[in-house]
């Protein structure tokens, strides 16, 4: 059994608990919090529940621990501290600070002799990797990557900042039409406003001035300013019934040539549509714990992406096993 | 640069050589034929042509080798044979033999210090790399493979042996209607019958009784009688003008649940469209010939199939470039 210890318990703690319990090699140890463990419900009572503090008295008795924590401030500090004591995966996505989080969770790595896996998710993740793969197949070509329709939860939350507003929930919508474009091989030049649109539910407070919330929300800049947006006022009981879920997805197209005078098109599509978007980042993340589990009982040591991992690393199942049933 | 040998010059041989002309860091050396070396045309008429006698004499000059036979006679033995010499990588496709292939080319590369890559395309390939991925990642699913709009090589074969038919080409038509459920997350048990449909242009030899033809097609055991067939009579000239080409591809699904009473669905879908099946194929294979070197020079050893390789070893980039671009 692979034993797994989860550090931080929001939507997506929640999500690797219930991914471990779809992975009868796994089981999870501890779950590490900064609340007060008696406040923390988990979906499994009988798991301990200590304070973050308490992690390292554990380093004998966790293999892997997760990190669930934000990208914002937590993973930066967290990730190079617990790859001191354990192997590490977490799901740092502010893309242009990949670089500088690899440097500081390598360094840790390789002077605890673990294995620090940044980055694991969808995107940075299956996405990443999708990229990378039909990048090196069809060198002569244009990457494409829409997301949606999902809930962001960031533009959510800049909504609900807005005075008025009690409740709202913003989804990205990726546009037909240029989806169809890029599907069609046409390798179009798209802004962002051609992209994806946005659509928003608010739950305004009683007596508050619709239309000044509704411009305020289209002119938001980088949230708003670029995009065609929808702004729908709702009941709170609508929001409830129709908008409590936090369903995302997306496709990335690499749209390709090959031939003597690069007569022939191609496209490569990869396209995710989700329920729950943590609940999927978790089984995502769930998995590469395994494969940093068994590269570092292979004597692998140090930082390392979903581009380094290969891909038996993630199943349960022998070689022969996989050659036999999924090759 | 990376020098590659070619062993055998049909459709994918030819794919081979042009794929090799998109990526600068490969050269194509030589070429290795059968037939006459006079009577090949190569799209580069520099590149040397030898008789397949003549491979084992470059051992020196060639870091990769790709074999582009058949996988029912040619590289069950060609591909053992090789990698007592080169790194080789192939894209045997029988399903239910790769067990021995698989060990009679591990056999061949632990001898030799090589590295043997076999079953390397799209399926067996990146096909199997999808589900591979994606039953990691949503251990509780269902796996759909639909296959086409395409022509099937062997399927145009089996109408072409039938007596009168002068030319045939038959294309492979995933039914949208079980696409559609698959995509929905319906996870349908579907028949044969349900997941494809066979479109037949034929055309006939003079005076050809046509009824009796079609009813040889529709009936055929194993290639058609299972399947819900159409078949066109055209000209020779209806049929040099639209369909000449050789396009394929196809679609793998996961659909998968997860959440405490798995009340959350998730589809991953990877899907494919191909204006030339062997280029594709062909290029998938030059970036596999890649990392088949990369390794060796690492010093790994051994029959590995795509299932092994961290796909990082795919790109000419950094590990460092590759996680500032496309992570």
């Amino acid at each position: 059994m692979i034993r797994i210890g989860i550090y931080g318990y929001g939507n997506l703690g929640r999500g690797v608990e219930l991914a471990i319990r779809q992975n009868e090699d796994m089981k999870l140890v501890a779950v590490f919090t900064r609340r007060d463990p008696e406040k923390v419900k988990l979906v499994d009572p009988s798991v301990a529940v200590y304070r973050v503090e308490d992690a390292i008295k554990m380093v004998d008795d966790i293999d892997v621990m997760i990190l669930c924590g934000g990208s914002a401030t937590d993973l930066p500090v967290q990730t190079p501290y617990l790859a001191k004591y354990f192997n590490v995966v977490d799901s740092f996505d502010t893309h242009a600070k990949i670089p500088e989080h690899f440097a500081n969770v390598d360094k840790a790595c390789n002077e605890s002799g673990k294995i620090g896996l940044i980055s694991v998710g969808w995107d940075p993740g299956m996405f990443s990797l999708n990229r990378l793969m039909a990048n090196c197949i069809l060198v002569d070509g244009n990457d494409y990557t829409f997301w949606g329709k999902g809930v962001s939860q960031g533009h959510s939350d800049a909504i609900r900042r807005i005075e008025g507003v009690k409740n709202a929930k913003q989804y990205t919508v990726p546009v037909e039409k240029a989806l169809a474009s890029v599907r069609n091989g046409e390798n179009p030049t798209l802004t962002t406003r051609e992209k994806h649109t946005r659509e928003c539910f608010v739950v305004a407070e009683e007596d508050a001035d619709l239309d000044k919330i509704e411009n305020e929300i289209k002119t938001m800049p980088n949230y708003f300013a670029d995009y065609d947006t929808t702004v729908n006022f709702i009941s709170e009981e609508e929001f409830l019934k129709n908008h409590a879920g936090i369903p995302h997805g997306g496709t990335v197209i690499r749209s390709g040539r090959t031939g003597e005078s690069l007569e022939n098109k191609h496209i490569i599509e990869y396209k995710i549509t989700l329920d729950s978007n943590p609940e999927f980042t978790a089984s995502v993340i769930v998995a590469y714990a395994r494969a940093a589990y068994r590269l570092n009982k292979e004597g692998a040591v140090g930082c390392k992406t979903v581009f380094d991992i290969a891909p038996a690393y993630l199943s349960q199942k022998t070689g022969a096993e996989l050659r036999e049933k999924l090759l």
